[in-house]
């Protein structure tokens, strides 16, 4: 394995959304660059935002930090600029893992069901990685069917999002956020481990203040309700407030 | 148990897609009529059709028949006349229960992948039967947290579907015909005995000719392939067929 002081950026490899993913001199290690980019609707509303990346590379690297202590083990390495991370390369399973505690988002679109209603046990639901079927949602028997995962693999990464949701609920309940939802996306490693990757932000979890009930992730940009940065900066304070605790 | 011989028709309790469902004067027992209605795309698209009540009531009888004697517990009591049955009163598991064999319809629409591919497994996908939502796909953790089954419910419609469609598989192929998929409807007895219910013929079973590759179901009405009666009364002449060997 490099050196990680010698590890440079090569070649991009992929533009998500929020994030540029680079080849390095390592073949096991990605260069990540959070972008100054949001975007809603998979894609079709697209904003330019200062200081958005590194709030979220910020948010991100200390969430990745604090879940590694506690035992999940996933692909961030080390921070390396306000907006620049260096993680391991994965091969990434194409589920996004939602996780929900409180009703929200496509859950409520779908079911019609009161907005915030608590579900007495986490809901997990897979969606489907793809921008041409528009991440469809699907099972655990489609997912085998369409040989995305392995019934093995579905039933850890089950196992871990319900850890990971435990360990952020605490986060987030000691900030006096409510963790209502939120989006994993796991890989596998060379040795075929199910690892923790992808990003940790506002981008894709739903946090709402205890007190106020105001949305302080993405749904205030997907619903127009203000000033999105300033309401990501206020986590990531939060989340150093705590840290100096 | 008041005497079947005895059993009248009372009050309409329930008038679907394509079925009449009338109390009795026996509490346990209902009255269905079988209509000469088709309906496709949620009920938006319907049509009148002379013997298509007969043709699925006479298809239905047998195929509950068959499966009441291979150990599948059902609501179907008694043909009564061409259109007419007795069933067991239920309360229904507001739960459609897909199982698919080869890809079509919705999961061929979702995921874009070929029609008739064949699954290594047979896939179970549950919707949740409202109108109002349109009848939206869940997963057993959606279906927990709306309080739709409990989490042993579903274990057990999920065997009974495995073992319904080994049975239906069977039947079928004898008569030359290859079962794409099909929905079935569970309804828990006053005992709390988780039972088939609703109906079991070319509405809801998707046919097709192992030779031909031809429909023989409702996708002859939903995709405009010709006259879907005779189609259906192919299906009820193999099935008379098969019972005479």
């Amino acid at each position: 394995m490099t050196e990680l002081t010698e590890i440079k950026k090569q070649d991009l490899l992929y533009q998500g959304k929020a994030k540029e993913m680079y080849t390095t001199n390592d073949p096991d290690i990605l260069w990540v660059h959070y972008m100054d980019q949001v975007t809603a609707l998979n894609g079709k509303k697209k904003v330019q935002m200062k200081d958005k990346g590194k709030t979220n590379c910020a948010i991100s690297a200390r969430l990745f930090t604090e879940l590694r202590e506690q035992g999940i083990v996933n692909h961030f390495i080390e921070q390396l600029s306000p907006t620049d991370q260096l993680v391991q390369k994965v091969t990434i399973i194409p589920l996004e893992t939602v996780v929900r505690n409180y009703a929200s988002g496509s859950f409520v679109k779908r079911y019609q069901t009161e907005y915030l209603q608590k579900f007495d046990q986490p809901v997990i639901e897979f969606f489907y990685k793809s921008d041409e079927l528009d991440d469809p949602f699907l099972n655990d028997d489609d997912a085998l069917a369409l040989g995305v995962a392995t019934r093995e693999q579905m039933a850890q990464i089950r196992q871990l999002a319900l850890k990971v949701n435990r360990l952020l609920s605490q986060i987030f309940a000691k900030m006096n956020v409510l963790l209502v939802d939120f989006k994993l996306e796991f890989g596998l490693s060379t040795a075929g481990d199910v690892i923790l990757a992808d990003e940790l932000s506002p981008d894709n979890c739903r946090l709402v203040d205890l007190d106020t009930k105001q949305s302080l992730d993405k749904d205030v940009f997907r619903k127009g309700l203000g000033q999105m940065v300033p309401v990501y900066e206020e986590i990531l304070q939060r989340l150093q407030k705590e840290e100096e605790r």
